[in-house]
């Protein structure tokens, strides 16, 4: 005969059947298996049993008839309840009643919840009022039993029940339920039976047997309401676990020298070590919750209650080092003994995650691996960018200031005057020192240092890896992009979405979180990492547990062949001074491009280009730029001396550094109308006409400008190793590692490489110097990644740029894809993540794999990294460290996530 | 001891040492190796010997000496020879004269050539003048001797030969060498040896052994002339195949009852099975190829010399027998005897090639697959398309009439008047009959009716794939794009290129089959494939071939596992039966959207766009298109009944449909300026920008825009099932395959196709038909191909769209690249070939590779095809060959390539 039902102390038969403390959880629900694994453990629970999923799902299969023996079980099980508590069921003189709870493996709304005082009917109520002398309690709880039995297991709607109450209170002109005497709820239950009779066709049964059966019945059965059924298809639950029934002994916190509460066994705001929660004298656990009584601290009942107080302490403790985990424990005290309702972990804030997380590890509750477990990556994030606080922007929302929303493009709270241009951004910022927030349809290079001095970004256009959003994420900067309600008129200099109008010098509030956008000012805070030791610690042992496992296949002798690093994007050595001190190991990814933008470069960078085939004024060009650009790596080699820096060469196309060509049109045309002079404005859009591309983002760029024009690149890598010999030669330690973008056939390789080997080498001659260097790719086209083993002969450190890399193989324009389709897609689960913010790991992943594979046949000290936006993505880092790369390179605010992350990966794929 | 010398008996020897007829060819050389040959079947050869190439390169690797047994051999050798001819080397009484060549494997400029006559000194002079008492002949013989062996032996500069020669003539006031005298040659003789004893301080060798092995010694070096050594860097031969040295005796066709002359053994021109060729009578060989006398056709030999003229025809028939092969010959008769002095494989036409081929193949002398093979698939370009008459081409070139260049986009001669736009080029060829070349930057969709009237097209932009060239190729309409040096001034209706002005009007050529442009006409002329006979036998014996081999991977138990097919890419029901006239099994593509944009339609379709959010106004303009695109279909499936016919769904972005943004915008500012009411095109002009995007290519359209907007689609499958019913009504078996393009993942067919199936069935079910018909995905993003497993489980069908797949693979835009720098980079060899005209294989096609295996193990009876640009180029379908395509579809016009090609590759890769 099956086992179907399983008292509370049968939990070590249930492992025993279920093999496993899982197997437990499958087969008595989450809320039983806790109740057994407390009562084993001596922790105070009143007694009763669980029905199994197992029965449910008979029961199911059965149509809806109870398995041969359970029923029988049931009554057996009510039996040893009877025996523990010394009442009985049913009995009018010593009655034993009890509860019925559903309880599943996960919980899930629309399942059958929670029958109180089942047991009860007139007679047994009758002979309580003679017991307890409280007619009120007893009249409380029938009326409550046929209330919730009408609504929960007969499934009358809610309504007819409270209705009636409702009336009888305006009749009597009572305010509060507490004003309701013992002959009130009397009547009341009378009422209650009436429309069980009237609703239902047959009367509220009075046999208390009847009643539990009804209510088991009733939880299987709600395990496949249609509202169930809906959750575990969007939750992707299968619908194959069924649920369990708990039916449990009543006990009462609302009488004399009796309480109840809800409590955490560690303060989830701040993760103090320090009991923390809610109770109140002489009521039910729905008091506490409803919030109708004020409820007062759970360290106050040491007054009221001083034994129960010290017991509930210990079980507290208890709990805590049987779950090795934070509990969440409902509990009620009852004539002055401690009854523990429920535990499970309890919910936290991230600051809480940690702390309790590192003081377990410390106090040994715990292993470091399971600390850095406790914490999700993206937890991380709320703790390094400042962030509304909750109320002021649960207000803000409730007055209807939520005017826009877009893509969530750099995290964190901003809060400023809008402006609508760079120039003007700037200066309010630096001259008027206002707080700024840059308001674009979209972001270019040359809006950079208008940016860089906002405090928050909003874009009417634009993905997650639009200018703006890499910028900013890249500079820490709140940003939210692609909101496409937004209409900017840059001659009113105002804009509109969803009927708000916001002018120039407006306040608006831009949450970079979550992509909302408010109207006027919500209150922030701002953390540092720095005072955040528990993190810090945290950090330190998710670093130490990366080193031990990961990069496949480098198999070379004496090659680091263990240990998914950190490392940081940073294009100047403020950024790389920031990395360090957030734990990265090395630069992944320093962008030579920003630094033509600056004010006094820019015209030299326009003369190059205009240069056209004139190589002497090109050259002139670059002899001006050799010295910036020393300079920039200079103090990049020194922040990160002892450290590797990667260094990319000119990427993008050369119109990006020319003014914009639609206004220069509109100049021109307006000036012929009128009959002006426009012979340089006409040349100047000629030759930017002349650089025009339909798809800019597949056109002459990266590794190609160097072959049509490698003048730029040598210039750049003299300056690269110019800087490194300068820092060496005052003693630091420089890295320099040479990056050629958009590498598609080793040929391009083979055609740039050894001509700026050649400079490193000369200038390491010239100057005297020896430093370490290495020469490498991108893999950002598809064909690299392909041909990855002959990309490998060359190049000799792979760094895949993940934001081209999707582009291509998706054929979705970074620029264009998530305004024009990739949102709805995402939305209607076309693609079940953004690939520009996640690995898409069939494909895109799939082609990382193939070319780490490819490259480290061919060539076993391939250094192998990722600089993609995508390097920061907990998921995306998951997949790097499985796919065997060295090191993920991402902004510097993300590389705690990153570092996090790195940290679960290792221990998530530990072999 | 190593045998280095081969007399030409001993031919055998050779093929026992080498161990194969290629082995015979690299030891002797292909001249060597011939004359051994034709002596072995008798053939009558002047009688003589070889020295191996392993003699030249152990001559080279012993610092130029002669190895251990060489001369001994060559004296050995020559002894045979004077055994055969009864005459001595040297021996004044009785004279063998030798003439000695060199003879690598392959035939290569910069090599020493010829001396001829070697064995001459004054003795054997003196003595040869009483034995023939032709003074004249033998001093003449002398001074080329002397004169050749002082050139080309010595390396003195031939100028030190010829400038007395020209005084002596001057002298005597000759015109002629003919006029010369035996005196005067002899009087020459002694000028050429004091020029030999002033140039080299030692005299002319009178010694004819010393002859002999100097000249032995001068082919030997010249392997390592610098012309000779960069000739094979540049043709890629390797350097250690070192040449063979031809000692030869001399037969002389400049006597009486003598000839000389060189033939083909059929015609080369037009493959005729009739000997052609020319002789001369008393003459030596290089008189007939130096044209100083008109040389009579071969044919009337047969009157001079009767017997050695039959003798000629047999050794005609008995060569080509043996070589199984046209040869083409040299020969020389002395005193009526015929001598064979060379043969080898006869250059032809294409015409000549495949008529050569299938007659060889009708006599019995080859097999069918011998005669497929022995055409090349670009040969048969030639027989398709007008062609520039030679000479006519020639001239113009040598007027300085050639003024442009670009990509040979669409191959044809056109010859027409400038137009600029389409509607004018449309208009002056409709209405005035003119034959028109259509000039433009590039071309977009809407120009199509002036394209489709024009004779050519040019333009100045774009590449292979571009918009002009794609429905160039597709109407067979010779083009030329991306001519960079053509600057068009659309105002002043003309344009400029390497300073020449053609103004509107002006009569120009385009050869789209080179990329030249030239001013005026040129005369062409046109073929038919109807009339040619022999390529229709030949293509049909191709289909047979291909019908045998391929197709990898097909498993399925009755699903055809072999043949790769060759099928068209047409759009219209001209197109359809034009491809099927010219072999197609079917219709690998069929645009719908150019059917958008006939100018009834136009309107319809941009009210649909500009419809936006308004469901209702779009489906009124979907359900106005809807009869025209049946209309479309209805014929197609007519045309193609029996076969498949695989119609793509909408692809391009909305914007092409719209009129162009920068008009629309300089008459809006204009408009402004002068205060004017723009309120409409502004709006227009509004719309237009909110379907910019930043790169187009990568997006909104193909799959996404169905996704977006499904009606467009749904409104083109009901079209084309309704036609297919309709035809099916009529008689016909029409068997539509609905072609999805652009999808990049599995869930984008997920969301559209069973919306489309329901349709398919619907119609079905209503007009009370029952077809097959399949529903499937272009392949053309590079994540399609990665995930083709997951792709297949959706999709009945795979079609390569290697146009798009190469460019996201590469990232390279089609629209730009070409322009920017592909061109460079071919040029260069940083990209062995333009990937958009033939496939990469190691990137591309790796990745078709992957996408067939996985398509196929997920669906065995998965059809894989190509439709792509490449479907048409000879390399890129051996490719499709190789990873097992069932079709290759490509232009109407190049379905007979194709067809070769596909044979070709069946027979490359047998297994």
């Amino acid at each position: 005969m099956t086992k179907w039902v399983y008292t509370f102390g049968d939990v070590a038969e249930a492992e025993k059947h279920a093999g496993s403390w899982d197997g437990v959880r499958s087969l008595l629900g989450g809320k039983g298996a806790n109740l057994g694994e407390m009562t084993r453990i001596d922790v105070p629970v009143p007694p009763g049993f669980t029905v199994s999923t197992e029965a449910c799902n008979a029961y199911l299969a059965e149509g809806n008839s109870f398995p041969a023996g359970l029923w029988d079980q049931e009554l057996e099980a009510m039996k040893v309840t009877e025996e523990l508590t010394g009442k009985k069921f049913g009995d009018a003189a010593n009655p034993l009643l009890v509860s019925c709870r559903s309880g599943a493996v996960f919980s899930m709304p629309g399942m059958m919840d929670t029958v109180l005082n089942i047991g009860l009917n007139d007679e047994v109520a009758e002979s309580m009022v003679a017991m307890t002398n409280d007619a009120r309690f007893v009249y409380d709880a029938y009326r409550r039993l046929v209330h919730m039995f009408g609504s929960v297991v007969l499934n009358i709607d809610d309504e007819k029940f409270e209705q009636p109450l409702d009336s009888y209170k305006e009749e009597k002109a009572y305010k509060l339920d507490t004003e309701m005497t013992a002959d009130d709820w009397k009547a009341l239950v009378e009422t209650y039976k009436a429309v069980i009779q009237k609703e239902m066709g047959f009367p509220f049964p009075e046999d208390p047997y009847k009643q539990l059966k009804l209510a088991t019945e009733a939880v299987f059965k709600s395990w496949n309401g249609k509202r169930a059924i809906d959750y575990r298809n969007a939750a992707d639950i299968a619908h194959d676990l069924g649920t369990a029934v708990n039916i449990q002994t009543m006990v009462f916190g609302n009488m004399d020298n009796s309480g109840t509460g809800v409590a955490f066994t560690r303060n989830p705001s701040t993760g103090e070590n320090a009991v923390w929660g809610e109770y109140l004298m002489n009521a039910q656990g729905e008091d506490v919750v409803a919030g109708t009584r004020n409820a007062d601290d759970v360290a106050e009942m040491v007054n009221d209650l001083p034994e129960a107080y010290a017991d509930f302490m210990d079980v507290c403790a208890k709990l805590e080092k049987h779950y090795r985990e934070m509990q969440d424990v409902e509990f009620t005290i009852e004539n002055g003994k401690l009854w523990m309702l429920q535990t499970r972990d309890g919910k936290r804030t991230a600051k809480a995650a940690v702390t309790v997380a590192v003081d377990m590890a410390n106090e040994g509750l715990i292993t470091k691996e399971e600390a850095v477990l406790r914490v999700k990556p993206d937890q991380v994030d709320t703790l390094l960018h400042p962030q509304f606080v909750d109320a002021a922007k649960q207000a803000a929302n409730e007055a209807g200031k939520m005017f826009a929303t877009g893509v969530n493009a750099s995290p964190g709270a901003s809060v400023g005057r809008v402006y609508f241009d760079a120039d003007t951004a700037e200066a309010k910022a630096k001259e008027e020192g206002q707080d700024v927030i840059m308001v674009r349809p979209f972001t270019k290079p040359d809006d950079v240092h208008g940016m860089l001095a906002a405090k928050g970004i909003l874009t009417s256009e634009g993905g997650a890896t639009s200018h703006a959003a890499v910028v900013a994420r890249q500079f820490g900067i709140p940003c939210v992009v692609g909101a496409s309600t937004v209409r900017i008129d840059s001659e009113k200099l105002q804009f509109t979405s969803n009927g708000v109008t916001v002018s120039e010098g407006d306040w608006i509030s831009v949450d970079g979180t979550t992509g909302e956008v408010f109207l006027g000012e919500i209150e922030s805070v701002a953390p540092s990492l720095e005072e955040q030791t528990d993190l810090l610690t945290l950090l330190s042992w998710a670093d130490e547990i990366a080193a031990t496992e990961g990069v496949r296949s480098a198999k070379a002798e004496g090659y680091p062949t263990k240990g998914l690093q950190v490392w940081a994007n940073a294009d100047y050595p403020e950024d790389a001074r920031r990395a360090r001190s957030y734990g990265a190991q090395g630069i992944g990814l320093c962008r030579t491009e920003h630094m033509f933008f600056e004010p006094e470069r820019l015209p030299i960078v326009q003369q190059m280009i205009l240069a056209g085939d004139d190589v002497k004024v090109r050259q002139e060009s670059l002899d001006k730029l050799l010295p910036y650009q020393r300079a920039d790596f200079d103090g990049l080699f020194e922040a990160m001396s002892g450290y590797p820096v990667i260094i990319r060469l000119i990427d993008p196309p050369l119109h990006e550094f020319m003014p914009d060509e639609r206004e220069l049109l509109e100049d021109v045309i307006g000036a012929r109308i009128k009959g002006e002079e426009v012979t340089e404005k006409e040349a100047l859009l000629a030759d930017i006409e002349s650089l025009h591309e339909s798809n800019p983002m597949m056109g002459l760029r990266g590794v190609r400008l160097s072959v049509m024009m490698p003048e730029i690149v040598s210039m750049q890598v003299r300056a690269i190793f110019e800087a490194a010999a300068d820092v060496k030669l005052r003693g630091f330690e420089p890295h320099p590692e040479v990056m050629i973008p958009l590498t598609g056939h080793v040929n391009e390789l083979h055609f740039i490489q050894p001509k700026l080997e050649e400079i490193a080498a000369d200038v390491m001659k010239t100057k005297g110097v020896e430093f370490t260097y290495k020469f490498g790719t991108m893999i950002e086209i598809p064909r690299a990644g392909l041909t990855a083993d002959e990309v490998a002969g060359t190049a000799e450190f792979f760094s895949f740029g993940t934001n081209d890399l999707t582009q291509f193989t998706f054929g979705y324009s970074r620029d264009d894809a998530e305004r024009n389709f990739l949102v709805k897609y995402v939305e209607d689960g076309i693609l079940p993540v953004n690939p520009f913010q996640t690995i898409d790991r069939p494909g895109v992943g799939q082609l990382m794999d193939i070319a780490v594979s490819k490259g480290r046949a061919a060539r076993p000290t391939l250094e192998c990294g990722i600089c993609g936006e995508h390097g920061g993505d907990p998921s995306s880092i998951d997949w790097c460290h499985q796919i065997g790369l060295n090191y993920v390179s991402c902004s510097p605010f993300r590389v705690p996530i990153a570092r996090l992350a790195a940290g679960h990966a290792a221990l998530e794929h530990r072999a």
